[in-house]
Formats: structure tokens, sequence, C-alpha cells
């Protein structure tokens, strides 16, 4: 197809599309003539990702490519391209190259749990900042509190990982793994408030 | 107290601490001249609520007093004074008054839930952008796939309100509620991109 038919069916601006042909974020279409080329199912599905990226989850142009090439690199297995994208994306922002310090408390934490999480991960430090925040707050709040959370996060991921199931090419599973993880997101939070606002009602009446 | 010994109590510097006095996130000292004021505990618990609120969660100083003028409000009940502090507070940060469109899918997810929640949380609106997003990307997902996410954040809400139990005062409930909803977010989702990548390599091992 044209950038004319690819703009249509993705949805994305003709003048957008070449920007992120120009910034490598979508590959180049096989070109036909000096100033044309022809796109394919795979530049539409690309450009639905990156729209969602961009759009829906607030990643910034350089982020989006650095997690794209990152599920790109040819010759990993499954688990380590999924580790990829769990583990590159930070909680909030693609944080790649940060390693964090070592932690007692959030190592103490994943033994308590059996979980094998690869050393480096940045969701790590996260989890060190947080029980640090809240133990600063005179809140009586260690790691032992974040076991039952963590339990709940648990099943969280299994449900996450079924999303997996319906493929088996390992890309698409990367992809999907990352529009699950990511745009989940806000919802999950969104979720908890409206779970506690319930709660809270049954709890306390008016 | 003096503001120097508040400052070293809180860890705020005097500097910052005249700022947000300035900007009305922190009550005046009672005054005993004309350029000194005596603080008590109750500033210095504030200041620590202001630290977490703009230091760890990253909120702008206009959203923090917007967050503390609402939860001080005074003569409401626990239920109306917690629902506040869930409610305003949007899952990434504050949107007061922002009346979100009414959805169908969020509707029958609430209603299949049998959840009490108020009609104009801002909650509601970031789960039906998220549905929306994850379908107009091809994915097969709709308001059912949810629902399964939706027990465990009630799962998780009964961990969060149980963290209020220790304290009777209704202000108190809400500081924590607030520095328990806001705080433990990032550590949440992290915690859930441990438990993937864990269970990514039990699925696909090595």
């Amino acid at each position: 197809m044209r950038v004319s038919e690819l703009s249509r069916r993705s949805g994305v601006p003709t003048a957008t599309i070449k920007y992120y042909l120009r910034e490598g974020l979508l590959a180049p279409g096989e070109a036909t003539a000096a100033t044309q080329a022809v796109y394919n199912d795979g530049h539409v599905r690309r450009l639905r990702l990156i729209r969602a990226l961009i759009g829906v989850r607030g990643l910034s142009v350089s982020d989006t490519k650095k997690v794209l090439d990152a599920i790109s690199e040819p010759g990993t297995g499954t688990h380590d391209t999924l580790g990829l994208v769990f583990g590159v994306i930070g909680p909030d922002k693609p944080e790649c190259g940060e390693p964090p310090a070592p932690d007692q408390e959030v190592d103490a934490l994943i033994e308590e749990l059996g979980w094998t999480v690869y050393e480096l991960s940045p969701a790590r430090q996260k989890v060190a900042e947080t029980v640090a925040a809240l133990s600063s707050l005179g809140l009586d709040f260690d790691w032992r509190s974040l076991v039952p959370y963590a339990k709940l996060a648990e099943q969280t991921a299994v449900l996450d990982l079924d999303q997996l199931e319906s493929t088996e090419d390992t890309l698409e599973k990367a992809e999907r793994a990352l529009l699950v993880t990511v745009l989940l997101e806000p919802a999950l939070l969104a979720l908890r408030r409206l779970a506690q606002e319930s709660e809270s009602l049954s709890r306390y009446p008016r």
C-alpha cells in the first residue's frame, strides 16, 4: 500500500508517518520509485503500537524507539525478549542502563516470594524507594508489609502472561506483552481507586 | 519550636518551609513576635506529607495544595473524606472537576463487581480509555477481560484500608489513605513487573 493508504488504515497522519520514518521508529517501505515506497500490514501494526506508546502511554519518541529496538533484537529466546519488555521499561518510563543499588529489604522480599528476577531490574529500585519513603514518614511499614501486595501482583502477572498465549510468535508475544504491561497500568491503578472507594463505603457507612 | 528546629526535625530546608508557608501549603505558626513564630508536631507531620507528595510522588506544588485542602475540609464523615482522597486524586495526578463521560462498558464492569462508586470518579474515565485503547489495537479485550483484574484490585483495596485501622481520627486516616494510595502506586506497578519476569521464566524456561 502507499503511504496515503497506510495513513488511512492506521489513523496516523502522513506527516507524522514521515516523521517516524525519519526518526527510525518505523522501518522504510519497499522503494518502488525514487520518491515512492509501498508498505505492508506489519507497518500498520507497528504504527498502532507506536501510537499506543506515545499517545496513550505518553512515552517520548526517543524512549519509544528504545523500547521498540529492544524487542526487535533478533536471536533472543522468548523469556529473554519478554524479560526485556518487563525489565527494561521501568514502572514509569524506560530507564535503560540505570543499575539499581542492591537493597537488602528488596532481596529479602524476593527471597520470601521465591521469585527469580534479574538483579538489575529497575523495578527493584522502585520497590526499595517506596519502602524507604513510607518508613521515613513514620508509617510502620517494611518489606513484610509488601508480601500480601506482592502475592496479588503474582496473580496479576499470571493474568498478564495468559494474554500472550494466543500467539506462538516471539516478536508478537513481545508486542502484546508491551501493550498489556504498559497500557493496562493506568487501568489497574484506576481499578484500585474504585475498589478503595467501594471498600471504604462498606467499612464506614454514611 | 522555632523554624530552625522544624527544619531539622522534618529535613526540609528553612527556605523551602518559608516558600510552603507563602504558598499556603503549611499553616502559619503561632506568632510570638513581629518576625517570629513557633511551630508544633502537626507542622512536622504536614511537612513530611508535603515532601512525600512532591518529592516522592512528583506532584506539583499547586496540585499538592489542592489535595491537602480537600482532606482538611471540616465537617465531613470518614467515608466522604476518604472518598475525596480516593476519588479526587486521579490515577496519575489530581484531576479535580473533570467529569468523565458516562461509559457503558465501565458501568457494566462496576455492576458485575457489585461496587458502589461515585458516578464522577475520574478513575472511571481511565478504565474506559484503556478498554478503548486496547480494543482499538485489535487486541481481543473488553470490560469482561478486566473482571479478574478488578477482583485482584478489590483484594488490594482491602489491604489498603487495613492500613488505616490503626487510627480513629478521620483526618489522620485521610493522611494515611493519601500516603498509602499515592506512595504505594509505583511499588505496586514494580511488583507486577518483577512478578511478570518470574512468571515468564517459569513458562518459557531458557
